[in-house]
């Protein structure tokens, strides 16, 4: 292992007392370049453990500030780590995060990009995503009715008139999904388009995804419990050698939600934003979206129609019964989703491998708001 | 009728020239007392025709501020309008504003309360609601998917990254739902454990309430397609010799929500915001919930699971239908349900007497965007 461990991250963090989670939750970064962006998360990102993987190029030294604790993997440690079942994690894309969620101990994981600062609220306020994050997984979810003033769990609120009380205690939110202001998060068509186009809205607002409803997950700035869903947060076949890029979070996306909905578990979407600065090329993302674009339509039909059956009663349970739908339904548009199906139980096996049941706890159908 | 029509609207409104939809949408107040809160509202309502529905006492006379051009109907000429049919309108409960709906000759409702007032943005500007709400309503509904920008038709912002191509067209919006600073839209309960919380939050966005997902729809700050759904969009039975009450609006979002997803349209929550004043009576309130907060845990049990056949192709093929499943599900529960039942076959009776077919565009299944 690479891995060079900083210095012990200071208790005297300059914005809060005592940081929420810090021995819960770690920080997964993929990369390519020196961790310079980290110098402007250092007030809030210092008190946490980072893991970062290198992507690229594994002879190629990644700086990273000092001050932080962190463990880096590259494509040669995560080879000698997982041996032949590494073909599961892209290559050349930033899917590769993905392995930070499987060598992680934490309940908790944050991911973000390299290229996301940090951002400021109308007040002028920098906003600490990462507690923002935190406070939208400890609070539940509300999937089974929507709440028209939003978070009912947020001070100041609460459940509108109609609202039925026997749905007031919600469930477990495993997935909190971060938004981005400057450059939005556009597929290559759409920044061709409108290039110029810059997200300058800040909505105050967290809700819940309904059940039975996908979304676009977008893994720049994403938090989720480890333990409850970490093992269905496979970020899927991209890049390198695949046909496709620019669609591993979404992937993983549909796959945890439609788990989510039948595990009774639930995920959140909104605050906080993070300042996403720099915009990729939309003519290298036309390529590597090129047949996505065609494919999703196949694949949201699928996602929306998926059953998984009553004794999936795991997240790991859920996954492998998900991948062999996907090889013997999506299977017949292309052999990648064979291929990607394989992946999965790969996945699955490996994330097994490094995280030996007893380790972490298995989720149970309707943990917490059983049917 | 005692119908007294004010001055004509001036074509000098002081907000803007041309007023959006001047002769295709109505504004339905019910009311007791004198509507001084117009006063306020003038700037944005004068240009348009008002339909005030008088609650209670029918010898009382409502005074409504100079300069506006209105109609009125009290319970007698309710009576006389439609005779026996009249006991489907809810006496002594703003549920009695659906009579509105059912003489207006416009394409378009818009429904606000007495004491709402105009609320004011974050930058201190006064909000234009109706002008939000015809925005919302003239721009499609997206709710086979979620935004997570959310709606993709508002100016600077479009749908993101893997939504899919085929959706991006959306349709219909038939429903703007818009929402409350000040006095949050509480229960009973929550009114007596939360007397002072009030909604200071301004949320700058819209939504689409995804398929499948219901919602507490309040009718105090409300636009819709009469067209298009207004056959719906009845109040129930409430309030004089009736079991519950504040239930009016519910009642009509979530059978309005069912037709919606199965004649593929659409509904909106969101802006715009109004500032409602005045806190009603939580221990009226509880009364009068009362019977509701029990019923309603098997209401939305049943409208979750409400399936609607193929050949209900038009909004009142599948309000009778509702009104069948009504009596043979939900009759059990209390005679009051088959009262209701009878009261939706009325409502469509009196509704079509009034709209004899011709005078509106039937919604045909999948109008803009078919199965």
């Amino acid at each position: 292992m690479t891995a060079a461990a900083g210095m012990d991250s200071p208790s005297s963090s300059p914005v809060r007392g005592t940081p929420l989670l810090k021995d819960e939750l770690d920080i997964v970064i993929p990369t390519i370049r020196n961790l310079d962006f980290l110098e402007m998360w250092r007030p809030f990102f210092q008190p946490y453990h980072l893991i970062v993987v290198q992507d690229g190029d594994p002879s190629k030294t990644i700086r990273v500030p000092e001050g932080f604790d962190y463990e880096l993997y590259n494509r040669n440690d995560i080879k000698r780590i997982l041996g032949p079942k590494a073909a599961c994690i892209s290559f050349k894309d930033s899917a590769c995060r993905c392995f930070g969620y499987m060598v992680s101990k934490k309940k908790y994981i944050y991911t973000i990009d390299d290229d996301c600062f940090v951002a400021k609220d109308p007040s002028g306020k920098e906003i600490d995503a990462l507690e923002q994050h935190i406070s939208n997984l400890l609070t539940p979810s509300t999937p089974y009715f929507f709440n028209t003033l939003y978070d009912p769990y947020r001070e100041g609120t609460d459940f509108v008139r109609g609202y039925p009380f026997s749905l007031r205690e919600g469930t477990p939110t495993v997935v909190s999904h971060g938004l981005w202001l400057n450059i939005p998060d556009y597929d290559a068509p759409t920044q061709l388009v409108k290039p110029r186009e810059r997200n300058t809205r800040y909505v105050d607002a967290v809700l819940t995804i309904p059940r039975g409803t996908l979304f676009p997950m977008c893994g720049m700035n994403l938090a989720f419990d480890r333990e409850l869903i970490g093992s269905a947060m496979y970020f899927g076949l991209m890049g390198d050698g695949q046909p496709i890029g620019r669609y591993d979070d979404m992937w993983a996306g549909w796959c945890i939600k439609v788990i989510c909905d039948h595990l009774r578990l639930g995920v959140k979407t909104g605050l906080p934003y993070i300042w996403h600065s720099k915009a990729s090329n939309p003519f290298v993302n036309f390529k590597k979206e090129y047949k996505g674009i065609f494919w999703q339509e196949e694949l949201i039909p699928f996602f929306q129609t998926v059953v998984l059956p009553k004794d999936c009663t795991t997240v790991q349970k859920c996954y492998i019964e998900l991948s062999k739908q996907v090889r013997e339904k999506l299977g017949k548009i292309d052999p990648y989703f064979t291929k990607l199906a394989d992946a999965m139980v790969t996945w699955i096996e490996a994330w097994e491998e490094l995280n030996p049941p007893g380790t972490a706890a298995e989720v149970v159908n309707g943990s917490s708001n059983g049917k």
